[in-house]
């Protein structure tokens, strides 16, 4: 019998292994005693019962599936009612709603840069933007981290439309983009700015309102913003912000929108919920920043070294794969759930442990929380 | 002021409408009199009880959404219930769930095909393997639409890894992929091949469980399917099918599976329910297919040129884009809800009207869409 097409892979998998880069999926039971410190559920809301029962009430009322593309039989109205809201929200013109934010990601870098566009992307924006960049038919220019003048000169590079994409709050480390900087550089230049504001919804600006908004951004006719509704909405999906021309040429253009099923209704239902409960309890922003600050604060002092945190992630530096990989495992084993990132999810090679701040944590989980990441440290 | 660097968008916008090929959303209420053959609910099960009812009790049991990648805190036990059961249904080893089936076909296209690797993909393919094969780092070679003997010879061009990539059911016109030919040439050649089963699970071989486990190829050590949990089961998602250390590659090196945040409860919860109301009522998959040949049956039977249904799509030619958006608009004013595509929907340019079978359709329902069709005929 011949060799499978895909015996390659077993080599791949033992040069995993061997580097200690082994990636393995752990179901988790629905209910748990372990502290959750490396979800995206900023704002604690995925289990709130009024977002929970949203979410029952949209799959019973309008089916547990779209049943289709958005442009056939997959709108219904509480998408509709959704996107206005949302759009309302975080001030922008129009919203779209997708079934991912890496759809929304792919469907606004895509659509906003055809053949002969320029693209300046920095070097530490999410996977979904740099995927985006790799299908827009566009050229992509990547550009140092954060360096609004490494943006102005890839611009001045060349002459015809261009458009500058950035994180507003970057994943790994959780530090912000520096976005007057950015819009200063591409209003040089005539140039539009995507926003991914995955982690800066809820988070971010007056009641949460986002990156976008609190930069003084949002609405304005050369800014576009992506956000997901799977961190601080506690659902699925994700949505494109934006004039409402970027959003009908998205209607019209975005493969990942076109050919994608519609979100289902009870993640619509649940965002939905969700968005409406931090409009009535503005003060859950405020908190996921002040639990992040304390975790910074407390990490330090223990003499670890973690970055400030602009939003709800905390970032602590490790000195290995194989350290990160015994150092969360040790935190939970001693009851507190961290996020472990390492290559090649860190674009520069350095292992880290990805603390998440949420609202509902209180003054005293925090507290656990630092000494047994102090406690545990590798 | 100076022109918005969107403003280009306008030129667009009035190009599309020149054309006649403007899309709009057009939200739809929870409940309708509209006789639904648009929409991809082959099964009729995303309004099911039984599916609702479990979509609500995932949601309420596990949350508004996963809170984070399948790798950190996205994977629950209910993603890997549904993905143990969709593996043993169609008869491959083992299963990934993903939070769409774009998102899976990227996924699976883009991690099995890495540099160096020829991909032969169909010029039918869907947009989302067409993307896969964009992103990934392999050459793409397009061959004719549903020609073994091209596939044949596109492998024979070169030495080296190679995997062919096609729909099982192509979406536009219904017809089904020669899936012994593509087995047959991609095992002269040694090469894997990768099956997007969207419109065939449910529908195709026993009881539904999908083309490739009608032709023989469910679990082979050389075949990947793809599915999508948003059609025949109701819900929204994908999943990739494969031998075990396909899909171990893919938890490790897929970029949509491991930078997008894991499939809301709600969704898995229906979907699950959803395959185990088909494992227990099979007959549902010859009734889609029965209600799809007496759709073809009476509208080529009033002289419409209507290709033979091999699922549960059933495509009609029109005249043009305008034509086929009147005839759709006319049909829905007579109480029956058909889909219209155009381009850039279809690859060869032709509009058609998409009509699809649900199992749940009455004789006289069908009677009814025909002659609904039949008399508005343009």
């Amino acid at each position: 019998m011949p060799a499978s097409p895909f015996s390659w892979l077993d080599e791949e998998a033992r040069r995993r292994h061997r580097d200690g880069l082994v990636r393995t999926l752990r179901p988790r039971p629905a209910a748990s005693d372990l502290l959750d410190l490396a979800g995206n559920d900023y704002l604690g809301l995925a289990r709130h019962p009024e977002v929970t029962s949203a979410a029952a009430a949209a799959a019973r009322e309008w089916g547990g599936g779209a049943t289709g593309s958005r442009l056939v039989t997959g709108s219904t109205r509480l998408h509709a009612e959704l996107e206005g809201e949302l759009a309302a929200f975080c001030g922008f013109e129009a919203a779209l709603v997708l079934s991912s934010g890496y759809a929304a990601n792919l469907a606004a870098v895509t659509a906003l840069a055809p053949h002969g566009t320029l693209v300046v992307s920095d070097a530490g924006n999410h996977a979904s933007l740099i995927d985006g960049c790799r299908l827009a038919r566009g050229t992509t220019q990547v550009v140092p981290h954060a360096d609004p003048q490494a943006v102005r000169k890839a611009l001045g590079t060349r002459a015809g439309p261009a458009v500058a994409v950035s994180d507003t709050v970057f994943s790994v480390d959780g530090d912000a983009a520096p976005l007057a900087g950015l819009a200063a550089a591409c209003r040089a230049y005539g140039a539009g700015l995507v926003l991914d504001d995955a982690h800066g919804l809820g988070v971010l600006g007056a009641g949460g309102r986002g990156a976008p908004h609190a930069a003084g951004l949002a609405g304005a006719s050369d800014v576009v913003a992506t956000v997901t509704l799977s961190k601080s909405l506690g659902s699925q999906g994700g949505a494109v912000l934006g004039p409402a021309r970027v959003i009908d040429h998205l209607v019209n253009t975005a493969r990942t929108f076109i050919f994608d099923t519609g979100l289902a209704p009870a993640a619509a239902g649940a965002a939905l919920a969700a968005l409406r409960l931090l409009r009535r309890e503005p003060g859950r922003a405020g908190r996921v920043r002040a639990v992040a600050a304390a975790l910074h604060a407390g990490l330090t002092a223990e003499g670890l070294e973690a970055v400030r945190p602009d939003a709800a992630v905390v970032s602590v530096r490790a000195a290995s794969p194989e350290r990160a990989v015994r150092w969360a495992a040790d935190c939970r084993a001693a009851g507190v759930a961290v996020g472990c990132f390492r290559p090649p999810s860190v674009p520069d090679g350095v292992s880290r442990l990805r603390l998440t701040a949420r609202a509902d944590l209180t003054d005293a989980q925090v507290d656990r929380a630092v000494r047994v990441v102090s406690a545990a440290r590798r």
